[in-house]
């Protein structure tokens, strides 16, 4: 006979209201009671009717993040920790990749998948205020990573000027004064790069310094920074420190530094953006700004469950994730 | 009024069966048109009805992938190439993390998403060829990168013994004699750590040389090789050469190795194994095995197609998914 929720609450030794908020996905079970409710499902391959019950409360159990990348570790590391947040919630994530294009990440808003996700989590690169603004889908939505301005939406900001300004302080703190960027980006749309570049001109403007040079790329890959520090050392003046906008970029830098003999922090200091694991084993290690991920991804799914709650709730909320400077041996000497 | 599938055909430029074709998921439309319909779709806000033609066809459009942690680098590239290759079949991948545990790996192939998925990519840690022949749920799987030996299952296989032999042999083919191994894993489960140290006891015996040393770990995170490769260098008698089972691992050691002033490769020679862009750029960069993760997900991806299209097909496939030596300078003197 095919298994009731009666059957695993008893192999599981819960109550049939336990089971029920598993299945149903609602937060507040314990991680533990709900690996003992998994087992007991798994193992008596018991199968909830999932269509009628979606039919009875709208909900797949199902939320979406849609990020540019997930070969940029970066991304990969706040999936993981999307994952993880959301599995408390007895959430699971679909994962979109948009590569950062337009055409993409309208779709992603448009609603398309409205009847089967219940909520999304979204990283922009291309969309504008007005695209995210006039989007019709009523879809629950929070928005990450990005700080678009007042866009009356839900919103998880990392504030990539004044970390970009803690970045660059810290090279000229450190007596640099040919400083330069690596990861600026002609795209119109490229506000991450946008934003870094501010705060990198701000800092240093009020130190009465000018940037020594901005290297320009077309992606935030390593053999993008690869090649865009070979272009500065061949300029005929190299610079003594560089900022790169991601830790990608700047381990694809170190790489042409020392592979060329430069000696990394002495001749250059180099800093990143984004603390992937990666940049903590390199050799030198590498110097950078960390978003705080787990507060990011938590945030989010928070942010999301209580929109997903039904009640009024608050009005929508930009949330500021903290950063921090992380300084390791290519700005150690 | 709402746009119906007639307007996103003219806007378009392409017959409503084409836009039909996208909105369904079937393979066979072409990358462009697919891009051009997408672009369509979006700017009209045009939103099919999914319920109702999923109860119609039985299908969401939605496949999953599940692995055991995105934040190793192999698995976020394997899911980002998955992605791609579903994507030219107009399916959206729903990624799951078991962190190789077996009740989430049991849960995974419980079917208790059987409504919400069409079809699973599944690369198990955890589970034994007796629990997945065992699964009752019809939807269709195909297994990843485990030889898990005859299971009757679809299974795009990568070589662990053969490929550990050929990584090992590479080592010995320098002249070194001290060869040790860092990855192995007490767990009776941990299918990939087992074979690699096979082929790597294996290479060994064929050059009538016994282990030097071979060290356990937990994980295969940068931090348990960079811990497994203190233990070796404090033993008293450190090897000339390691054999890393993946790459994470080998940039662990490396950063322990350097960090104590070791040359490498002049005193110890080191190799991993996944191809990971991570070691491309490293210094030294990193030797390893590239398993062809294009072709493991584009197999896995067709292999599901042909499940899907109902017709019998043929019986359960094994793949071996090729791989290759990469020389880099962790073993080129």
């Amino acid at each position: 006979m095919r298994p009731r929720l009666k059957d695993v609450a008893e192999h599981a030794g819960v109550s049939v209201k336990t089971v029920s908020n598993v299945v149903n996905g609602y937060p507040h079970v314990s991680h533990d009671t709900r690996t003992k409710v998994e087992a007991a499902i798994a193992e008596l391959a018991y199968r909830p009717n999932l269509s009628a019950r979606n039919l009875r409360q709208g909900r797949s159990g199902v939320i979406a993040l849609a990020v540019p990348d997930l070969s940029i570790p970066y991304f990969a590391e706040l999936a993981t920790r999307v994952i993880e947040a959301a599995d408390r919630h007895g959430w699971t994530v679909l994962i979109d990749q948009t590569q950062g294009e337009r055409a993409k990440e309208l779709l992603v808003v448009s609603g398309i998948r409205a009847q089967l996700i219940d909520g999304l989590l979204f990283s922009p690169l291309a969309l504008t205020r007005a695209d995210l603004s006039a989007r019709s889908d009523r879809t629950p939505m929070v928005l990450l990573g990005e700080r678009v301005g007042r866009s009356r939406l839900d919103h998880i900001a990392v504030d990539n000027i004044a970390a970009a300004r803690l970045a660059t302080t810290h090279l000229i703190e450190l007596g640099r004064r040919r400083v330069a960027a690596i990861g600026a980006q002609r795209s119109a749309s490229a506000m991450t790069s946008k934003q870094r570049l501010r705060g990198f001109q701000s800092a240093l403007g009020d130190a009465s310094l000018t940037a020594h040079a901005v290297a320009y790329v077309r992606d935030f890959h390593r053999s993008d920074g690869a090649a865009a520090m070979a272009q500065l050392l061949d300029s005929g003046s190299p610079p003594d420190a560089v900022f790169c906008f991601n830790d990608t970029l700047a381990l694809g830098a170190l790489r042409t530094l020392l592979s060329r003999g430069v000696r990394v922090p002495q001749d250059v200091a180099l800093i990143g953006f984004d603390d992937i694991e990666d940049g903590r084993f390199s050799t030198p290690s590498l110097s950078t700004i960390a978003p705080d991920k787990t507060h990011i991804a938590e945030s989010a799914v928070d942010l999301l469950a209580t929109r997903l709650a039904g009640t009024p709730g608050p009005p929508p909320q930009e949330l500021c994730a903290p950063h921090r400077l992380l300084v390791r041996e290519t700005t150690s000497l």
